[in-house]
């Protein structure tokens, strides 16, 4: 199949959005998702941006039915391990379901790669959820370990009323 | 006790660097650390850096019998949630054993709490091992919740020969 992928722009980010809101609802948490086309535009598009992205697209021919042609996305930004130096965190990875199994997903974590490599980095990290047995298998085969079940990580979150609290001097 | 929080800069690497060692020893890892003191300034205090720094100090009068003032410090850097928007990341929360239990770690927390709130973040993350039941309870007394045990959220990661397979075009 034919398909290419390109840095994110500013006109992307309605389709990241639509694409953000298809992932959560397969990972079955779209109630959570807070962020919208415009905090997309003004977090990864302005004078220091929180993260970079990334697009897969198809041929006109190619498009949906609802006429998407942007069928993926990676999210990434550089982050920093006090052992290891820089580093580059993928955020998001998707491709949607009819477009799965070409090796578009495997083209958007390989150039996320490739970008963090070109900027020193020497380790690529994210998430997954345990029963997302598919991706887990996706990942294990790109050679990436699960650090976690290794060595015990455990991601720990403080956020709402209690970031608050622990924000009080 | 007295001490005082501020923001590293270039002269506090040197203890940066020592106590990331003392925090992997501390952690079983230290054959891991890879970071050194020149890695800090460059990656730190350049423009577009890729953490930033808090460091703890405490007067003269209470140094140690090294002669550090420098007894604690923490790294974090600026992140984006798919979901939630803007985050902040700390990397590292370390103080100096003699030092603890005086509240010199929960300021050093809050400090990072209050600057993500101010680049107008809406949650802290980072990662704890969890053998390190002290650490756990510490965060958990602190308002955080462990997203690994409630969600099943996994840290994966790409590194070395496998990294530069994965960014093979």
């Amino acid at each position: 199949m034919d398909f290419s992928i390109r840095a994110a722009n500013l006109e992307d980010c309605k389709d990241i959005a639509r694409m953000i809101l298809e992932l959560a609802e397969y990972e079955k948490v779209s109630e959570h998702v807070k962020v919208t086309q415009k905090d997309l535009e003004q977090d990864g598009f302005s004078k220091n941006p929180f993260f970079h992205g990334i697009v897969a697209e198809v041929p006109e021919a190619q498009r949906t039915k609802d006429g998407h042609v942007k069928v993926g996305y990676a999210l990434y930004f550089l982050s920093y391990s006090s052992w290891k130096g820089r580093c580059v965190y993928m955020e998001d990875l998707y491709v949607m379901p009819q477009f799965r199994g070409k090796g578009i997903g495997k083209a958007l974590m390989s150039k996320v790669a490739q970008l963090g490599m070109a900027a020193g980095c020497t380790q690529l990290n994210f998430t997954v959820l345990d029963w997302n047995k598919a991706s887990l298998d996706f990942y294990m085969a790109q050679g990436c370990s699960d650090v976690t079940a290794a060595l015990g990580y455990h991601v720990m979150r403080c956020e709402g009323e209690e970031l608050e609290r622990l924000a009080q001097p």
